[in-house]
């Protein structure tokens, strides 16, 4: 073993002690020096918002709120925090749901807030690429883009608060994740400030560069533990000129794959959403008013809904229908309907749109974001509902981008009495997905990240080897962990 | 600044003497312990093909070629190399035009060749996936691909030598990155032997999954520096069931830009290539007989090979043919040939595909690899040009895959003469080239990789903040400097 290793192993070991210590002092410190430097409008309230997230699993009680607009306010952040080692929490919607956004050690946090940088930097049609600054709301970047005859096709219901930093930190998925891929696949370039304080300046527009080594990659999906992105270059595509949508009925999970297979071989890389609705989702859509009625005569176990699309003017329309009739003879699918206005399409996705507020509504035990090699989905399904059947009294919610392997497979209580289930049970819910999640190749942290909700989880049950580089290289890039500690990897298992 | 700070900065000025030195003990050693521990098949003579590469530029003169084909060999050696601080050198298919695959410092390199690891481990259908060992040939791959009724849609010319190891370690590109991405785009999972030995177990088939980090992408591009790609999971797509190919006539770059707009803006997606040849190209396929007349009666100066391909069956020769009426309207272009056939699709191939080799038989005063902003492209060749022409003597051959801002700017004599041309005339060449590349926003390590050939171009003209990030983080996962040392980053520098 050599010098070097050695070194990284005793400065991690250092952490575990440095960093469970309030230190006051520190802070009053860091707040004097910060008040001096920085504008007063960058001093923002310690609100609700940067309290607690949407699932209500993660509470801080103290933090001192940033807003920059500048990237030179957010360099001085940053070096200052790392020269006091007070921790730093990027805050973009705040719409996460895995806990990355919420401090929880016994410092008090510098937040930054993300929501002043909202520039547009550039807008290019022949390069087909937006270069935004992180705060810029996920709907913001969609308008700017259909204003310049462009789709950036990130589609997240949150869009109206998300922001793209946000969704770049914990690499967002989404629905059109089958057709354009995830957040990583979308951009071309970052610029970032390094826990050191350094500029890392890559927003380069180009779609081939090997120069050096891939950082961006690397700080996409990293949830603001190795440096804070304060823009990006991302890339626009050309609007579908044609359309076609269809909800079809199915009885049961491997005719829903079936028809997958026989869709991604008839209309490959047209399929903008193959999305899994269960007969659930429609209960509790009714039972909470989001839809009137069903909309199918002689309800179904499954439904998909899928979405065809492409940038030239073809029948659309004929083809889908075409390929339904091709799904009805096979015996793949019951029943479906078509949209054949703009109104019917987007009364269709609505229903899709809808699930997860009725979903609150109705208030889950246990709510998951997995991803299932497709083909095992079926006896995952089985699987986990026989063994959720033994605790009884639960109602299980399954639905999302079956496109690409990533389900919402929600638990709820039959009656209404989710707040009552103990968290004992809560636990024992959670092991016996998660189990069979990792049994089947699966992931527990498909679209949403890994946070603090499953960092344990990550440090348990990850690839040692992978386990083992996240720590090497968090440690090198940022050897004070001031970086939204706690997130992803902690020094303190 | 911190402990653990200082020790990284320790460790890495330790390099500096370290390896410098022979250290001819070590090596008695390792190959002492490697024979006694290792099936006398895996080891290799050193070969021709090991000592230098396609471009002649870097040569090695000693090596110990080891051909392991298990992972559990490649294991061992890594771990006997990392204990005796021995160079390691990835070695695929030896097509790599950046010096990545030849080791240049003072040891004897143990140069692990990956052409006895060729399983195929999984293809699956409904995953759209196939699992395949480093060695496996981009040909082989295809043909499995093609065996499933699939595609695997990375095109390179060198696609019968080159392996997959090699293209996820340089992060290939070629002629389909427009529609299909790059190799990292690609590829879903890696195995790989890291610096330590350990295994890093990451073969997921699945489309999301956000546990962890991403060093998947970090490791593809990283050409060996930080570990040894075993295998990986690849995307696979449906095939084709409709495609339509034509060669356009245009006079003018700005035209030929033009001309991508209009086809983006009514195929979208569907464009499977946009490739840039020059009359040049055409001059030197038929001065070396690659062809026996010009396809064009009347040549113009600059021709675009456009493919549109989509896997539905449609009427795509009908597209195109509109499309390039519409172009011809606007005045763009004025000559076209299309396709009629199968035969006639592979000759217009033919003809692209043949230019890099009738450049070979030409023989380069200086070749290149570079991106520009695609609306950047015109001002490039128009200042670069007017500066080459002050040294005189030279032609320049530019063709490349425009549809992605990826030209090949290559440099000629007039007269058979390149030979002749001075060490220091070929850098003032590339200095004119580079310099035009950096102000314009490009990249001059585009799709080959940054290897041998560009690492002190990275290290004087790369942001400072990614080469010290590199540089942090190369420390971190290979303390002892072992994987392929001298390739992207050097700590002698």
């Amino acid at each position: 073993m050599s010098f070097m290793l050695i070194c990284v192993q005793t400065a991690e070991a250092m952490y575990h002690s440095r960093f469970s210590l309030t230190v006051d002092n520190e802070n009053n410190q860091i707040e004097t020096e910060l008040r001096s430097q920085l504008r007063p409008e960058v001093f923002q309230d310690f609100t609700a918002r940067y309290k607690s997230e949407p699932r209500g699993l993660f509470h801080c009680s103290n933090g001192l709120v940033l807003a920059p607009s500048l990237v030179d306010e957010v360099t001085l952040i940053v070096k200052l925090c790392n020269h006091f080692k007070v921790p730093i929490i990027p805050f973009g919607g705040g719409t996460g749901l895995v806990g990355g956004q919420i401090y929880q050690g016994d410092r008090k946090p510098v937040i930054v807030s993300f929501h002043k940088m909202t520039k547009i930097r550039q807008v290019c049609g022949i390069e087909n690429i937006i270069t935004a600054e992180a705060g810029c709301t996920l709907e913001l970047l969609q308008t700017e883009a259909a204003n310049n005859n462009r789709v950036f096709p990130l589609s997240i219901v949150s869009k109206g608060s998300c922001q793209i930093g946000g969704n770049l930190a914990t690499n967002a998925g989404g629905i059109h994740v089958i057709r354009y891929g995830n957040m990583r696949d979308l951009c071309l370039g970052i610029e970032a400030v390094l826990p050191t304080g350094k500029v890392l300046n890559g927003l380069s527009t180009l779609r081939k560069n090997n120069l050096g080594l891939d950082l961006k990659s690397l700080l996409i999906g990293s949830e603001g533990i190795l440096g804070l992105i304060t823009a990006a270059t991302l890339k626009l595509f050309h609007k579908n000129r044609s359309i076609s949508i269809a909800m079809l009925g199915l009885n049961g999970l491997p005719e829903a794959i079936r028809l997958l297979e026989l869709f991604q071989n008839h209309f490959g890389q047209w399929i903008s959403a193959f999305e899994l609705i269960s007969q659930t989702s429609f209960d509790f859509l009714l039972a909470d008013g989001f839809i009137d009625r069903h909309p199918f005569k002689k309800p179904t176990k499954w439904y998909v809904l899928v979405e065809l699309g492409t940038e030239s003017e073809i029948n659309l329309d004929d083809k889908l229908i075409n390929g339904v009739a091709l799904a009805q003879d096979q015996g793949i699918i019951v029943d479906g309907i078509f949209a054949n206005s703009e109104k019917q399409r987007i009364n269709l996705w609505r229903i899709r749109e809808n699930i997860p507020e009725a979903n609150r509504h109705k208030g889950s035990v246990v709510s998951n974001d997995i991803s299932i090699p497709i083909a095992s989905i079926p006896e995952f399904m089985t699987r986990t509902n026989r063994q959720l059947d033994q605790i009884g009294g639960l109602i299980i919610n399954c639905f999302g981008h079956l496109g690409d392997g990533n389900l919402h497979y929600n638990v709820f209580a039959k009656e209404q009495q989710s707040a009552h289930y103990s968290e004992r049970t809560k636990v024992k819910i959670r092991t016996i997905i998660n189990d069979n999640v990792d049994s089947l190749s699966g992931s527990i942290a498909a679209e949403h990240g890994t946070g603090r909700l499953h960092s344990s989880y990550l440090h348990s049950h990850g690839d040692r080897a992978m386990v083992e580089s996240i720590r090497t290289i968090k440690a090198g890039l940022d050897p004070n962990n001031i970086m939204n500690p706690g997130a992803i990897i902690s020094f303190n298992d």
